[in-house]
């Protein structure tokens, strides 16, 4: 691909979102402009322990945050705005911009972090256009997909129009009969798309993905036959799957109780914007869901994913304080399980079976369409923009791969479209694409307390593997023991003794501080110096060896070495040591 | 159900295999006599942190021992007989029968772990006869599966006959031609069947299972159009694929090299029990297979789950010490992934694909089918054999349910089926079943040094999500600090500036020792007593509240007290403790 160094060019910088499903993320550059597509955030994978929540590295916006001159939010999914709060930590944004539903879950998120000064936030109505900065003029394009109120954006910069489609499916019966916006689509195919960005979900599936109006028959028919209570659980976000399950509740005269946060949070922000039309009085209590007979009653629930925390699942444990399970009971999961949550899913299943409720759960059962489009759904949004370029994204890397396949099936040449990571600098000029260079582009771990650095993930890796010894010992300034050594076992599994344990430690300390007491002190004019610090690695390494051996197993070993206060104070310790990760005074 | 109490009754209990998928062990007894059928593993789960495999709990066998007249092994899967050594190493088991494979591949198990003189082996072969002791006479009747040589069981005892089908599916065209005995289960039909207890894996899903052979055109046309190197990777236990996979190299006059300790194990035998039949110069070494040109070139290999030992998961990470990836290679997935592993697997086939490998996967590839019968295969089971009473064993809760709904559907009252959880005991009368209560049913976790408990269990657990905090400080008989406390985080996060930390540690233990010695030490005629677990006690408890106060998260607080020496000579530390857990001189 050739490239005219006098042309200017645009920077496309993923931070998150490619080979991945989650925290879709991405910069567009021109000159000294930034502006950001969506901030979303990511669930962590088993491994991450203690792990709540995954974010891109934000390293490169950091640097940049001069240039940024604001944000664009395609629609309300966690995995497109949960991240929203985590950069405005870091740095402003001048003005967000997004459709109605996702700004109101936006402005509740920056409420709740205490960061609602830090920003603007501006919604838009489809078809509008909104100028970010010079070379930034943003169009919005109304898309149909899993959550009310989504966009697809077309971005007209100085080099062209590239179009983001955001997550899309192309459903031509939407709920709630709001129409893809296919015109605007082709008058831009038809005027000339620099670049298509392009949701990759499923694109490994043949097809098109069924509309989700598709899914209301098989609703209406279990919710006619359950003979006794109903417990429904979806995504929360799902703005028409819940907007269904509340007019079928009408229809079928249940009173609908909503259980868990995000349930209720959606809900209400749907039925103030307009997304979810039905009268007030559908909804009650669940204390006064008791009162009412079991054929009466619809529990709308969190869960759907088997999370460890959601009302669904505490009621599978019979762990909820309002809901237990009898028999009669009627549960439908009108969500498939997404991959690495199958185990947690299936689970709550059984144990609501063995509570004795029917369940209905299941691929073939009809009660679950996905949002994302299918490979003929990607030919159609290839066909109607007629890209110059094209750059798959929101995929995991088979699916790139395969969503490529479909463009170039298309006619899209080989050499006219990249398939790239996370931190891959895309540089576009009229005439050519290119990855350029990288950007970091690792994650950034969230627990409760703030980041997890690596190290501390592989400390917790190997805690949890083995567990750890930690032993505890005062030498004096002659390098003799001042009482017994303190031996700690915990999430260790041993079949050696622990007395025997405690003896094999005491006298391997013993045999190494009178072994080796040479070489750690050596006394001259100015008294006895003695090196802890090479004391303390020392016991560490012989500990660590000694427990390799006898026990054959590898925990982590931790060593606190205690001298005496009186000899210190003339001779301040801290001031001796060989800094040095795993023994310095306070460690992590 | 009336209950007979003079008639005699049979007890099954199943200590695996119910409410889940592995394990696999079951008991028959009758009066003093027990038989045991299959003793498998399973795999830990998320969450298992550090266990290599998980065990059945065996209390009810340890104290039942003088009873075990024998074992059955039904065919050579590690979730049937993987548990065995585990077994022998608690009691003895007289003689163990089995297929050839499985006594072959058990052989070895033993050797491994020196227990061969610990029990005797013995082959059967189809419709073969075996008195195991005086109530239980034992028939294996051949089963098609996805190993090669696998039975189903008809025991015969004084009640009558109980059929248990083993793992099964019904193979018309199975690949070795080893055809089902059909008639055989007829025949037991015809004359009647007292119980049946059927492999329930498949209940969930319509239809029939295709046939093994049915996998051959999609792999044959495959490896003929592979341009360059091929990888193919199944389950080494997949005798038939593995048989399969040969012929065609041979066919394809590529020449194989096997990679993977359980798949070079599992071919040796095969092919020296005649499952396998291939000639020797179709094999070759990794290194002679490098002198080849890549188009003649077949490389079989374990790694099909995304196990992160396997060969091929090191391949795909670049580690494998003697296989890269290039363009031009195929790697084909001969397997589908076990729920739980999708994550693991997928991930794989991205690390192949970016390294620049052709990735032949999924369910729509046709190259891969279940060993595992589906809904029509249960129903011809249960038509065959007819009989009275009917269990469902081998599945998750919801399987078991979906088999008990289908042998309703064939007429079977609901009150001749039992659906049961491990450890129940089901009594069986020539009138009547009835679960009459339950034995220990627990799990044993096994990591390399040995039986992981429970608390262990939890300590890794909060030592994955929160890390550990070590403190150790010596304290003198008069109630002071003798050195500066030594703190150490490992595996935790917080923005608290470590020596800022360390000094309120510090701080707080001062205060505590200061403002409460009068209650932890006592002067009498006999001199000074100190309560040396109560400062402990209380010195934990306040660096537990300190960290949670000013770090907001809740590590495992792990403190060591240092007591002088020259006092603990006369007054023996570790007898005036009181013993508890967390604070006990050393503790696991």
């Amino acid at each position: 691909m050739s490239q005219n160094q006098t042309q200017p060019t645009l920077k496309i910088i993923p931070l998150g979102g490619l080979h991945e499903i989650g925290k879709n993320t991405c910069i567009f550059e021109y000159g000294d402009e930034i502006i950001l597509l969506d901030a979303g955030i990511a669930f962590p994978t088993e491994g991450m322990h203690g792990v709540n929540i995954v974010l891109p590295d934000m390293t490169y916006l950091r640097e940049n945050r001069h240039k940024i001159q604001g944000m664009i939010a395609t629609h309300g999914h966690e995995d497109h705005i949960g991240g929203i709060p985590y950069h405005l930590k870091q740095f402003d944004i001048p003005i967000i911009y997004g459709p109605k539903l996702a700004i109101a879950l936006l402005r509740d998120k920056l409420e709740e972090a205490g960061l609602s000064d830090r920003t603007t936030l501006k919604t838009v109505s489809p078809r509008e256009m909104v100028r970010i900065s010079e070379s930034f003029l943003v169009e919005f394009i109304r898309n149909t997909h899993s959550i009310a109120d989504s966009f697809t954006v077309a971005i007209h910069t100085p080099l062209g129009v590239i179009i983001h489609t955001g997550d899309f499916k192309i459903d031509h019966t939407p709920v709630d009969g709001e129409y893809f916006d296919l015109q605007k689509l082709a008058e831009h195919g038809e005027k000339g798309v620099l670049c298509l960005l392009s949701d990759s979900t499923n694109a490994e599936v043949p097809g098109s993905t069924p509309s989700e109006r598709s899914v209301y028959p098989n609703l209406d028919r279990i919710i006619h036959q359950a003979p006794g209570r109903l417990l429904i659980t979806t995504f929360a976000s799902s703005v028409h799957r819940v907007n269904m399950i509340l007019q079928l509740a009408h229809k079928h005269q249940r009173k609908v109780a909503v259980v868990g946060r995000s349930m209720l949070n959606v809900i209400a922000h749907a039925r103030e914007l307009g997304y979810i039309k039905c009268p007030d009085d559908v909804f009650i209590s669940l204390k006064a869901a008791r009162n009412l007979p079991d054929e009466k009653v619809l529990i709308l629930t969190t869960g759907s994913q088997g999370e460890p925390l959601a009302a669904l699942t505490r009621i599978s444990w019979g762990a909820h304080p309002h809901i237990k399970i009898r028999p009669g009971d009627t549960v439908v999961f009108s969500a498939n399980p997404i991959p690495g949550n199958t185990i947690a899913v299936v689970n709550t299943i059984d144990r609501l079976m063995i509570q004795g409720a029917e369940v209905i759960y299941g691929r073939h059962q009809g009660i679950h369409v996905s949002g994302h489009g299918a490979q003929e759904e990607h030919k159609l949004m290839l066909a109607l923009t007629r890209p110059k370029f094209f750059i798959p994204v929101h995929g995991e890397h088979r699916m790139l791969v395969k969503h490529a396949q479909t463009a170039q099936s298309m006619g899209i040449p080989a050499e006219n479209m990249v398939i790239i990571d996370n931190g891959d600098i895309v540089q576009l000029s009229p005439d050519s694409i290119d990855v350029i260079g990288k950007v970091p582009s690792g994650i950034e771990l969230v627990d409760q307390a703030g980041i997890v650095h690596d190290h501390v993930m592989q400390d917790r890796q190997q805690l949890a593997e083995q567990g750890v010894v930690t032993v505890a010992a005062a030498v004096s300034w002659e390098g003799k023991l001042m009482a017994q050594p303190e031996v700690h076992l915990r999430g260790v599994v041993t079949k050696v003794e622990r007395s025997l344990l405690q003896q094999l430690i005491i006298r391997a300390i013993e045999r190494l501080l009178s072994d080796r007491w040479d070489e750690f002190a050596h006394t001259n004019g100015n008294g006895t110096q003695i090196d802890w610090s090479m004391v303390r690695d020392e016991v560490e390494n012989t500990l660590q060896r000694l427990i390799r051996r006898e026990l054959r197993i590898e925990p982590m070993v931790v060593f606190l070495l205690q001298i005496p206060e009186q000899e210190v104070s003339d001779r301040p310790v801290t001031k001796t040591y060989r800094r040095r990760r795993s023994t310095a005074s306070v460690v992590s």
